[in-house]
């Protein structure tokens, strides 16, 4: 039986996608969506100091297409954290004009195929407890490794697994200082492995990087994908131009 | 044609995962709420009850992510129990503002690969009428064993089915103490073949162990799952506030 | 290419599941409520009437679980009256408080694989236009017979498959006087090739018939199944129980 | 590479399978239902002038179970006429009081297997524009050849899916008289390649057909199908009792 | 591990397909129906100005069958433009009676199988950056190359791709000013790795393209399909009888 890599394991991760019954909001009295845009901002003001304090990190941004309208991305050290943010959103005003549309739980992780990563490492600490950059755009997808006839990932050896890994690696390295990548793992958290988090300043890197990836072995014989999502940054300051209506 | 390995079954089991609709319940009339909330304490007043006489178990949690926002897991020793609670909660006035989320019918079970256990056994009874752990977190998934192409479990021979799920035993014991697990069939029940209840004080551990698990040839080869929920205990004693809007 | 063996087709049937839209329900006059429950039981008076006249059949089943309320199995000998009685359910006072929640359209058939049964034989005719039993327990799904590389039903010679078939009933005989079974044919018809049904006083004995059978040649290598549906007796006295609110 | 065989294409065909909001329907004043009636039956005399001026034609048979009331199939010489029949519907007063249950868009088309039929023929001319039988009952599904390991049928040469074609169409021979098929072909218009339409005077003719058909290679190794619908007709006389509440 | 072709990547592609709520519409008052159609035509404006421009194109058509009633298709340079035009949108009058249908991110994309075309070769930039053609028919469907057993697209070598590659296009070639077609890649973007638009004056040339390319090596053994949508052109001068109730 194959030997699993011991992982690393860091903040609990929610992302969580809402879209917006539009014609609803308009019908809004000013009164209720100023309340929500009020709300709404003093919530996000709460996650940017826990943020500052290093207790977590978030990062908000309007999804492109009608998969969903916006994505908040929730890093927090507790699994209770996560479920009393969601509550708290759902309680809020801006909530009665949004529906939920995906969501997915996981936890920051990193594998440790070399063996010799330190958890105490400062550096490691810091890549599990991250604080997400404010790049201009987010590329969010679910995937597994396959288990299918020939293509099994579960039945490789550690050592065969650990040199796809590494040369998997090796194609992600280049594009270092283009796109930043948080792997968070879910296996008993959601339905797919891992989720895959992606920054980049140029959004054209997402598409560089998925698809030179796709030719890694790795993947082309050992990668299942789920759902991907694409979007813009949401600064605090363009939440009210954003719900303009 | 390989052997069936005998079962030992107990109670069946009910998971009933519900959404609520947030808007409608702030919207409701104080009275409204007062009167779902006591209601609804007084159906798991009735549960504990029930319980406490070792004619049932249940449990309550909270749901991370959108998929529910709370489980009522009820075990109970009849299927006619189950749905005559499941009616009474659909009849119940906070039934008037959730929505049906995902549901699961299935029965305790202990399979008996070594065929030597004695189901009059004190302990086994137990562990097929179990009262459910009152641990900090619950993860459910349902899964089936593989029948496809050489992954097929159902033509594998007793002895070998019985190895690979003692290989699979000795992964799990060593989360002894860490999370405790019930598994229930429901073939003839529900739409796969078992659903695994996992309980931990410690989140990361179902992670660990699910993962861990992947590698076990009874899992890379021959396991295929469904959706996983995990969540936090709601004690009854946090109902309302869980519940204040 | 292999010989299609003959069948022998009797009833039409129709599995019509049904949820309750409790809210609406409760919230609705006791006028309307006693309307609807009774038309209701007025309409299952007549299937009544018709069992007896041995010119159909019905079961009504409480369902476990969110998939839906209640089933209501209708044999009759023309897809027009399936028809029939569909709309006039859709048409009636309760109907306005249901949503469909799933159905299946099929024919109650006996395969001939032995080649030598007289569909004109009394018995076989009482097995292809049966009286349902009105036992305590229902459970329902939809299967096919595999068509997947080296698994493929449809290319087995006539005999092999004869021989499958005549383990898989030795395997079913074993269970005479606990379950019930109706086989119902449905190409042409619905989305998968048969509908099971299986009636037993005790729900156990499904799941162990269920878990059994997936041993069989016929099932582990050629059996592909769609959602189990499981309940509990609606007799039409208690019909107004189950109803009240 | 293999050759593709030239098709011959007729007329295009849209399947508009609709559901009704019978609740909806009871509320509405009995001037709202009539005026809806005397409409509907407006557009099918259209529809019958259009089938009489052999420009078209057209079937409206009501769905047995829950995938649909009724459904709507409309042949046209264009694509634009299909759209505006359609929009015309939608706009309606009858189509307030129902929902889109399922659709499909393909064309009418002989495959020339044989490579010597000639397009002009007044008899390939007749089978490319047909006029619907108004039998009493109708079967739908659409259908792929299968691409998979190695059943593949686009791999396969010209001659061997001839034969294959041949045999099947001699499996379709034995029910003539009994069976009318329509195929039409999806290629670009939608989900699958084809939609298979049969009417029937006996639906047991359809089961007959389907469960044979699915013993030649060519279904039993090639073919992939979706849902199946089955249906009674609609006769525009018969409108206003299917629709009387 | 096989090499990846460099791709030149051009303008950012939003497919917005929507459903109208007929119902809605028709009740709405004239006055706000005026206001929607005013407002949507200055927005279609807009757009065209753009176009003019050279610094975008769109294309507006209704969609055939159930899946949607029209098709905004729009592109721009970049993933910000795409997500203001689609806000817009969501914030209009009309928005107030559409239902999202389908949508689809993605960029225009050239791939490089010769590895000597110049980017800045005025002609491709000229198709990176279309003015789409105004032709009566549309046809949109999402692909994927299989990575699947034997069937792995990403493990050929780059020589064996360019091959089936170019065997592809000489079939694609036949259809020169019958169709024109605009590849766009999703890696990243979307849930499936390419989206095709083929534009036609014939709608049968889409059948025909689509069919015939299905025995090409490239798509019998390595393509996948999503959903295909077909659709009539909608000129700005034609969107009040259109919306006309």
């Amino acid at each position: 039986m194959p030997e699993a890599v011991t992982t690393m394991d860091g903040w609990y991760c929610l992302h969580d996608f809402r879209s917006i019954d539009w014609t609803a909001w308009k019908y809004a009295s000013n009164e209720d969506r100023e309340q929500a845009i009020h709300e709404f901002k003093e919530m996000v003001g709460t996650w940017e100091g826990t943020e500052k304090a290093k207790e977590g990190s978030h990062a908000l941004y309007t999804i492109v297409g009608q998969k969903a309208d916006f994505l908040m991305m929730i890093l927090r050290p507790t699994m209770e954290e996560l479920n009393a943010i969601e509550t708290t959103f759902n309680k809020s005003k801006l909530a009665e004009f949004t529906k939920p549309a995906y969501s997915y739980v996981s936890i920051v992780e990193l594998s440790n195929y070399m063996g010799n990563a330190d958890e105490n490492d400062p550096e490691i600490q810091a890549r599990l407890k991250p604080t997400l950059p404010k790049w201009n755009h987010i590329c969010v997808y679910p995937m597994d490794k396959r288990r299918q006839g020939n293509d099994n990932w579960y039945v490789l050896e550690k050592e065969d697994r650990a040199k796809l890994m590494y040369q998997h690696g090796m194609t992600g390295r280049q594009y270092a200082g283009k796109i930043r990548q948080i792997i968070t793992g879910s296996f008993g958290f959601d339905d797919w492995e891992w989720a895959v988090t992606l920054f980049a300043h140029d959004p054209l890197q997402f598409k560089k990087l998925v698809y030179e990836m796709r030719f890694d072995e790795v993947t082309s014989r050992y990668g299942e994908f789920g759902k991907f999502y694409v979007g813009n940054i949401l600064k605090t300051e363009a939440i009210e131009e954003f719900l303009q209506v």
